[in-house]
């Protein structure tokens, strides 16, 4: 990893990922096996995501609440799937107390302050959660309850990489409680909208909305629904998941209530979350070999204005220009910043802030002012442009939205241009074969365990989606399945996953 | 604890305080040992400071960041005091796997999966912080570090009472890095004013400014300040700390930076933080026997509209004037709702929202109608009036600032009330001794760490703070202490504490 810049996404993709992070200011490693750091300009970006979604919850009914951290281990054991998916990989609390060591040599654990019940850090809240609802919930009139929480968890994941899976992460966790399936299904579609919208209005990444196969749906759930993008090295990355949990929790905690007509029955609920990944989603959307492209809507700088100034004459000039352009842009709603530091060349600025993603530059030249021009230049196209200085703030500020729009469509080009249908298992394996093989392989599908986890055996890939909405009018016809030839109800996208 | 109310402050203050916790909706016990859930009404208010006090870090030059949950248990042991204040009372990793039972009834820790180091869940998190800050600082350009962080954390208390002192909580720290001594001040004193102005002006709550004997400092710190309240039972209340870490954190961790003059020099640093103790804060300052008494600017709804509607008829009068009410409420920024709860009479509203602390309600009746006026009500006063109609929206916005001025106010004359100077041991001992005995008590201290602790064993009562500012003039007066008659510089405040 040069000082200068990073690996390109041609050479080495996933270190091109790692540097971009890191030498962007995104995160940092810790000390801590699986854990990262999430620097300033990182959580800043996590910040902008937060507001976003939460003011979507808040608009579609819902409220903030927090639960516990810890988990007793019996809860854990209630739903016999979500402990089988969440056992093998939690961090386990056994007990209270660290004592000196009898050499006095450093601490050990205390032997006498083991806990009765060992503790799971949650790595997902449902039985927490559901422990608190059977106590409030008692009669129809106690529904629904449309809760949400921002909280981190914890699974013990072997493999980790910054954002895209880590041990401990940040995210928002959904736990709904309805009295009936078709309201708790609402629910489930409800958020799935949302998080479509915000990935494509938000971050500018086109979603396949869709539901899991049996396979990969979520431990504990009826059924999973998900939204599915596409990375720039043509693999899949999931980006948000809503679960219709059915009766499942609510049978496992005994959360009953009586209905209108009197009748005492179980609750429906759902859960829903996305996370920290989508920062990762969101880098390789985008982002190029100068480092981070951001949507505006999520960069925490959205206009970075750089005055030349080599000396106190250059300065006195440029500086005040710039200050006034930062404040016409604060005025108009963009988070604007000029960079006076004197030790480093412009050069190095316009790297600097390339890597960390900033959509517009402002450059404040002596040679610009004398003609009255500022020189703006565009993150995401490299273009530059020369206007005039008494527009330099409202263009910049147009710039917003096309950059917005470009993005997304450029991902969405990327994506259809990415997209393929295969009718035979040659075409199939042929698709994900190779360099610059994989994206959306759209294929029939007999609907079975059996052929699902073959198919993956032999290609890798799995199914990441089976589409709400087909891309294309043909993809919803009827077909036979690439691997066993038996009847197919419609195409499915397979991809290699992150 | 009746269905109807709760147990009145007189009769027993801390069963008044948890039933008007359960029952304002603020929070609920969990099974969870210790740990809270914090409930939709309380998180809002939650929701309301950390907004509030966000907005002051990030307009004093802070930026927030995320760090890990988990702490290494070698992290731990590096700085002496540090580890001595915290190990008592953490909750410790030592596993990251469940496993099937041999009987397969149920689940158990897998033997197989113990970790190399424990770890600990963060009690605060300087040490895992200063990990990071050591690998980030070379030179004095990397100074100062001002982040702050909003996490959750985990001390084992065995006595643990909602929000004021939960084994779990959600709290921010701020963890600040600087080339000097002076400037690591400038930046506690800093912090220690927004602490006070939050808790003035936000709050409601006057609070003392001050130091901490070195008995009561931070573990680890070189000194620490502090804000203290006065609860309506005459404890002090702990609102918040700033600890001036002087170079410990730096020395234990190896973190130099090679200064201007090229020199290698430890680091500077300082920790702060306030928690969802803050809520206990509020609801001990302003509550009374109906229940939450919450300042206008934390009120999650600040105007409830009550449209009385026995039938359609009444009904299709009321309710389109409460919502046109709401609606001009909203429109001057006011969180305003309408209860059109059906099924409830307007008595039960009544004492639903001012169980959970709604400041101002307006009451809207047919009769009233007819009259084109309006019932106001102040949560705070019990004060009604009749206003014109047209003029209720502006009227029930007016009355947020009449409001939150009025709470500080009270506050301020409870606290002066109960504020006492005296000046020999048997006063000291009277002023604490039986009913009605407490409050803040200004007293001569001969500044050593014995003095105060005999005089904590005889009375209970602890030194909650060195005032920076004197509450009145005489109180900078040296005088002799009250306990061993040796010379005191000033007057600081004793009290019992929460």
């Amino acid at each position: 990893m040069s000082n200068l810049g990073i690996t390109s996404r041609e050479q080495n993709y996933a270190d091109w990922y790692n540097e971009l992070v890191l030498k962007a200011d995104l995160a940092d490693y810790s000390a801590v096996r699986g854990c990262m750091v999430i620097k300033p300009h990182g959580y800043a970006m996590w910040e902008l995501m937060q507001r976003a979604l939460d003011d979507m919850f808040k608009a579609t009914g819902h409220v903030n609440a927090y639960f516990p951290l810890f988990i007793p281990k019996s809860f854990f054991e209630k739903e016999a799937e979500h402990v089988a998916g969440f056992a093998k990989e939690c961090a386990v609390v056994t007990h209270h107390r660290l004592i000196e060591k009898p050499d006095g040599k450093g601490l050990m654990v205390d032997p006498d302050a083991k806990l009765e019940e060992e503790l799971i850090v949650r790595p997902t809240s449902e039985t927490v959660i559901w422990n608190s609802y059977t106590k409030w919930i008692q009669s129809y009139r106690d529904l629904p309850i449309l809760i949400n929480q921002w909280a981190n968890v914890v699974r013990w994941e072997l493999r980790t990489r910054l954002f895209l899976r880590t041990a401990e992460f940040l995210w928002q966790e959904g736990h709904t409680a309805h009295a009936t399936y078709d309201e708790a299904e609402q629910e489930s579609l409800t958020i799935l909208n949302v998080y479509r919208r915000f990935a494509e209005e938000w971050m500018g990444v086109p979603v396949i909305s869709g539901l899991k196969s049996d396979n990969e749906k979520f431990a504990g759930a009826d059924h999973t629904y998900c939204i599915e993008a596409l990375t720039q090295d043509l693999r899949c990355i999931q980006a948000g998941t809503s679960h219709h949990l059915g009766q499942n929790f609510a049978k496992a905690f005994g959360t009953q209530f009586q209905s209108a007509e009197g009748k005492l029955e179980y609750v429906y609920s759902t859960s829903w979350g996305v996370s920290t990944r989508l920062i990762g989603t969101l880098i390789m959307a985008h982002s190029d070999d100068k480092g981070l492209v951001c949507t505006p809507r999520l960069a925490p700088i959205q206009v970075i204005i750089v005055p030349m100034g080599r000396d106190e004459a250059a300065r006195g000039r440029t500086y005040p220009v710039a200050d006034r352009i930062a404040q016409e842009l604060t005025d108009k709603g963009i988070r604007a910043k000029v960079d006076k530091r004197e030790r480093e060349s412009p050069g190095f600025k316009y790297n600097y802030w390339e890597m960390r993603g900033v959509p517009v530059r402002i450059e404040i030249g002596p040679r610009e002012l004398d003609a009255e021009q500022a020189i703006i230049a565009r993150r995401d196209t490299g273009e530059k442009s020369t206007v005039s200085l008494a527009d330099a703030a409202s263009l910049a500020a147009d710039l917003m939205d096309t950059i917005q729009k470009f993005l997304y469509e450029r991902a969405l080009a990327f994506r259809e241009a990415n997209t393929h249908r295969v009718n035979t298992w040659e075409e199939f394996e042929k698709a994900f074969a190779g360099e610059g093989g994989g994206g959306f392989v759209l294929a029939h599908w007999d609907g079975t365990t059996a052929t699902e986890e073959e198919i993956s055996n032999k290609t890798k890939a799995t199914i990441r989606a089976i589409p709400l909405k087909p891309l294309h009018e043909d993809d919803a016809k009827p077909g036979v399945c690439i691997l066993t030839g038996k009847p197919s109800k419609q195409r499915v996208v397979f991809a290699k996953a992150y």
